[in-house]
C-alpha cells in the first residue's frame, strides 16, 4: 500500500464489551424494556464506538467540504454556480443553517473549499485547498483524474486528523456545491447499478420537467462511464463524483481508522458514506445516520447501508444540517443513558407481574 | 356556563399576522424554499401561537399527572400497580426519563398525584391532590363520577394557571398510571367508534396473548358504556377515563384558553388531546405533537387530529418523554428561524436560474 492509499489501512473495531455493558445498563434503567426506542440504540452504539458504558458528546466537530461541478453546464440545477462561493462566506460568517446549528451545539465548524470556480479570494474562516476549479462536466468526460480524487480523499483525512487532534468526540461532514445532487445521483446509479429515475431528486428545487432532464443527463453519463469504472468505488468517484464528495468519503474512512464516530447527513453524504463502505465495508460500524432526507433516492441509499435514520423531518438542505440537527437527539440519548436511575437505585419494581 | 364549566369558555386564536411574517421570513433565509422541512413549519406555527415573528422557547413547563386505574383488576398491565407511586418518587428525585429530560432543557417539572392507590404519604416534590384512590374498574362500572371528572379537569387547569403565572412559554403534560394505556384505548374506541383491536397496544410490554385479553376487556367495557355516554367526550372520560387523563384534557383546554402552546406526548396524551378537541375543536390550533409512538393505535389518533408528529423514534414510555425529547427540535427550529441570515444580509443569490 502506498502513502496515497492510506485509506486501505485497517479500520478500528467497535468495543463489544462496552456495547454489552451499555445494553445491560439500558435493561436496568427505570422504564419498560425498549421504551426509549431508538434513543436506547443510539446510546448503545455510541458506547461501543467510544469504548465506554457512559458515552457522551462534548466536542462535536463539523467540516463543510465545498466544490463546484462541471455538470452544471447541462442545466441541471435550480441555482447559479456562484451560490457555492456565496454560501462558503455565509458558512464562515455564521448565517447559514449549519453555522447556526454548530453554534447551538458549541461544535467546531471548519469550512474547506476543495475546488470552486472563480478567482482567488480570501474569506476569513474558509480554508482554500482548491484541487481544481470545479470538476469537469461528467456528462462528457471524467469529473476528475485519479490523482485529483486521491487529493480530495486526503483533504477529508486531514480534516479528521485535525478534529482528532482537538479531541473531537463525533464528526459530521457537510457539503456545499451547486450541482452536487446530480453528481451524487450518478454515483449512486453506478454503485447500485440502477437507473437514474430511481435515484434522482429535485435537489435545491427544480421542476418535475427539469428533473426529467436531469435524469436523462445522468443516464447518459452512466452509459459513458459504466464500462471504464469497473464497479470500483474509487473509479466511480473520479468519473462522476465531486471534489467535496470524495473528501467526505476520505473523511469517513479516516474516522473509521482512528475510531471517531460519524453522523452522516442526507443524500449526498450518504452516497459518500456508501463509497466509503464499498472501499472498506467495516467503516460502516462508525456511522450513525442523522436523518431521512426528502431528496428522492435517499431511502434507497439508507436501505443499502442498512441504516436507521434518527430524524424524519423532510429536511433536504445538506450542509450537514440534518446530521447537526440529529446531534440534539444523540446528546439526549447519552444524557438519558447516563443520568436515569436504575430500578435498584430508585427502589422501583422492575419485575413484571405474572401473566 | 357554571364555574365548573370553565372549559367551555372561548379559546384564543393564533395570530395570523405573525404567522404570515414568519412564513415570509422563512422564504428569505439562505436556503432553498422548504429545505428545512418540518423545522420551518414548527417555527411558523410557534410564531402564530406566540404572536411574534421571532418565537422562542425559554421557559418550558412539564407537569406529570398521575393516577391509578381500577381496571388493573382485569390483569391488563405488565407491571404491578405499586409502580405508579414508586415512579412518582422517581420523577421527583430526578431518576426518571422525564426528570432527566426536564433538567436537560432547564424545564420546570411539576408532579401531581391526581389519585393513586395506597396510604397517605409525603414525597418531597410530589403534589398530592388525590380525587379518589384510583378509578373504579371500568370493566364493571363508570371509572369515576361526573364530579370527580370535573375535579380532575380542574387539576389540569390549575397546573396550567401556575405555569402561566411563572411565564412558561410552552406546556407539556406527561402521565403516569399503571393501566392507563387500557383506559386510553377504551376512550379512543368510544371517541372514534372503533373496535379495540384497532386501538390497543402492548403498553409497558404485555405479551401478544395478554394483548388479546386486553382487547376483550376493552371491547366488553365499550359495550357496557356505549349507550350511556351518548358520544359525549366528558361522559366518555368519566366512564372509562383516568384521573390523570382527564387532568391532561383540562390542561390542554386551559392552554388553548390562555394561549399557551402545547407539546402533546404519545398515545395516552394524544387521546387526552382528542378529548379536548372534541370538547373545543379550536383548541387543536395550540397543539404541537412531539412524536409518533410505537404504541399501536397512536397513528390512528394522530390522523384523527390531523397531526404531524415531530419525532419518529419508536418511543413508548409516556411521562411526557417524547414531547420532552421533541423540545430539542422545537428549540432548534426557533434558533434557525431567528438566527439564520437572509439572502439580502448574506449577499447570496436567492433567485433560481431560468429553467
Amino acid at each position: 500500500m502506498t502513502e496515497q492509499q492510506w485509506f486501505l489501512a485497517a479500520v478500528q473495531q467497535p468495543n463489544l464489551a462496552a456495547k454489552q455493558q451499555a445494553e445491560q445498563r439500558q435493561l436496568e434503567l427505570t422504564k419498560p424494556t425498549g421504551a426509549l426506542g431508538e434513543l436506547e440504540q443510539i446510546a448503545i452504539q455510541l458506547a461501543s464506538l467510544q469504548g465506554t458504558v457512559h458515552p457522551q458528546i462534548q466536542r462535536p466537530w463539523i467540516t463543510i467540504f465545498a466544490g463546484d461541478h462541471g455538470v452544471v453546464a447541462e442545466n441541471i440545477s435550480a441555482y447559479p454556480q456562484a451560490v457555492t462561493r456565496q454560501m462558503l462566506q455565509n458558512f464562515a460568517l455564521g448565517g447559514a443553517a449549519i453555522s447556526v446549528i454548530a453554534k447551538h451545539h458549541q461544535a467546531h465548524l471548519q469550512v474547506i473549499d476543495c475546488g470552486t470556480v472563480g478567482d482567488a479570494y480570501d474569506y476569513a474562516g474558509v480554508e482554500r485547498h482548491c484541487i481544481r476549479a470545479g470538476t469537469a462536466n461528467f456528462a462528457q468526460q471524467a469529473a476528475m483524474t485519479e490523482q485529483e480524487c486521491l487529493a480530495a480523499l486526503q483533504l477529508g483525512k486531514d480534516s479528521v486528523d485535525q478534529a482528532n487532534a482537538q479531541a473531537a468526540d463525533i464528526f459530521i461532514a457537510g457539503e456545499m456545491g451547486i450541482g452536487n445532487t446530480c453528481s451524487a445521483s450518478a454515483l449512486a446509479c453506478l454503485l447500485l447499478n440502477e437507473d437514474a429515475a430511481q435515484l434522482t431528486g429535485v435537489g435545491t428545487g427544480i421542476s418535475n420537467q427539469q428533473r426529467q432532464h436531469k435524469i436523462k443527463v445522468i443516464d447518459q453519463a452512466v452509459k459513458l462511464h459504466h464500462t471504464k469504472v469497473k464497479n470500483d468505488a474509487l473509479n466511480i468517484l473520479a468519473a462522476v463524483g465531486g471534489l467535496e464528495i470524495a473528501a467526505m468519503t476520505g473523511a469517513y474512512l479516516r474516522c473509521a481508522q482512528i475510531g471517531l464516530p460519524i453522523v452522516v447527513d442526507g443524500f449526498i453524504s450518504s452516497v459518500a458514506a456508501l463509497c466509503a463502505v464499498r472501499i472498506q465495508p467495516l467503516s460502516r460500524a462508525w456511522m450513525l445516520f442523522g436523518h431521512q432526507s426528502a431528496e428522492y433516492g435517499h431511502h434507497r441509499i439508507l436501505n443499502e447501508l442498512n441504516a436507521q435514520p434518527i430524524l424524519k423531518m423532510s429536511l433536504r438542505l445538506g450542509e450537514g444540517s440534518g446530521a447537526g440537527a440529529a446531534l440534539s437527539m444523540i446528546e439526549l440519548a447519552c444524557v438519558l443513558h447516563n443520568q436515569m436511575a436504575t430500578f435498584a437505585e430508585a427502589a422501583v419494581t422492575g419485575d413484571k407481574v405474572a401473566p
